[in-house]
């Protein structure tokens, strides 16, 4: 799982592998003792990043709340030049 | 634009359209004098729910703030049965 999860420790990248890699790496987390945990997102990788927010609060780990969820613009460089895309910041928090 | 502005009057339901569409729609409901508006959005519309909130804010009204971002998961009823489906409300607001 080590590419999913990069720089903080704490934060889970949502690409574009199946949703379930990332509820398991959200779990994962917090079986490390991290109390809280990031999702971020991009562009039509945010609805999955909902998703796996949602399947982990309801099936896997009971009593998480949606701290914080930011939104945003980034400036992604891309071969054509500068694309600006959408981003989500999702923190889930053990109570 | 009366299909995609239901119930109520703030309310722009993000469905199949272009992202411009729905920019357009929030931007009218602001312009007949409301000063918060809310984008809701299913499933993999959640995204280019984000992407109208962030144009909006950036592209076509200064001074908007994002007050308030709720995620969920409703329960939706299909010919196979009952599915489970996430759920975005972005409220934004005028200063």
């Amino acid at each position: 799982m080590q590419e999913i999860i990069q720089k903080d420790n704490n934060t889970v990248f949502i690409g574009q592998k199946e949703p379930m890699t990332y509820v398991m790496a959200v779990v994962t987390q917090f079986n490390s003792s991290n109390n809280s945990v990031v999702i971020k997102a991009r562009g039509k990788a945010i609805s999955k990043a909902v998703d796996v927010a949602e399947i982990v609060r309801h099936r896997f780990i009971n009593g998480l709340t949606v701290t914080n969820i930011k939104i945003d613009t980034e400036e992604v460089q891309r071969e054509e030049g500068t694309m600006k895309i959408s981003a989500i910041e999702i923190t889930l928090t053990k109570e």
